[in-house]
């Protein structure tokens, strides 16, 4: 199983591939980020993220695709650019038959850690011991990414356990269905389409 | 001079083509809307935007592409999809070599009337009369869409003078310039990418 991650963004869009081990084994296939100009016309910069997301896509085939799913009422400067391209990873996945999942960052917490209140550094610490890396990824999209993908083959599931204790595996599948739950009602609230 | 307006939606995406005539004249060359199931997955529905979309592309090859551009403080239910589908729309088109352009409802009402508050009737009546309908296209979608299309041929220019009189024609500009300078000043406010 491959996973394609995929922090969408017009100015930076990151993307992270992941293989599936055994178990809770995952190994890095591929890191990085597509750019396009700050200042440059729409037509132009979207076309860029999708020359780039495709080439991706046809480099390593994954199995499945999982985006960052943001919401309108985040109302952030870049919402409507980040929404454009996800479309646009959306149909160069489904174009091809790839099966194609959002993930809010709550069911990324959730999932990681298995702790919705988890901040970013423990999500990092638990993907750098997992992908055995030294460092993360820069710029921050890019290990995002990374996270998002992670998030797509562990969701459902009790969080990495690197102590090797299983204790909290129950109690982190509540923590992943209360924030799908959380994730339907923002939806059902605020955005029809999702 | 063709263009291919397109209201985006991810329900109902209305799409008007229309060539440009000598002075303001305009013929209608095609006009509707692609749907998707309100009930679908995102991807499948996208997938059947993008491929409606480009077919219409393929038939007609249009000169210019103008879509409706929507800001994210609308805060709609149903912005997210819309933003997916303006996304989806820009790529079809600069994959093509297309000029795209994204146009503002003010900037609708500007270019078709003269006047930023003319109201949806006044629009329609114009198109009507430009275009040679004896009804509206239906849904709304498809006529909205015409309307776009209209805009982009009209930009910048006086209104349509239905009564043969040309007197308003420096005041429309103005009214233009307005709307284009509204468009600017809420894009810089609120959306740092368009």
């Amino acid at each position: 199983m491959r996973v394609l991650g995929i922090d969408p963004g017009l100015t930076r869009c990151g993307y992270g591939v992941i293989d599936a081990g055994t178990g809770r084994s995952a190994s890095l296939v591929d890191v990085g980020v597509i750019r396009s100009e700050a200042g440059g016309a729409i037509d132009t910069r979207l076309l860029a993220i999708s020359r780039g997301l495709s080439e991706v896509v046809e480099r390593h085939a994954p199995d499945a695709v999982a985006i960052e799913r943001v919401f309108a009422q985040n109302n952030l400067p870049t919402v409507m650019g980040t929404a454009q391209v996800t479309g646009v990873a959306i149909v160069i996945a489904a174009e091809r038959g790839i099966p194609v999942a959002l993930h809010t960052p709550s069911e990324v917490k959730a999932a990681v850690t298995g702790s919705g209140r988890a901040d970013k550094a423990q999500i990092q610490r638990v993907m750098m011991k997992v992908l055995g890396m030294s460092a993360l990824p820069q710029p921050a999209d890019a290990a995002d990414a990374l996270a998002i993908a992670l998030t797509h083959l562990w969701r459902g599931r009790g969080p990495v356990r690197l102590d090797a204790s299983g204790a909290a595996r129950t109690s982190a599948q509540s923590v992943w269905a209360e924030a799908e739950r959380a994730a339907r009602r923002k939806r059902d609230r605020s955005n029809t389409v999702w």
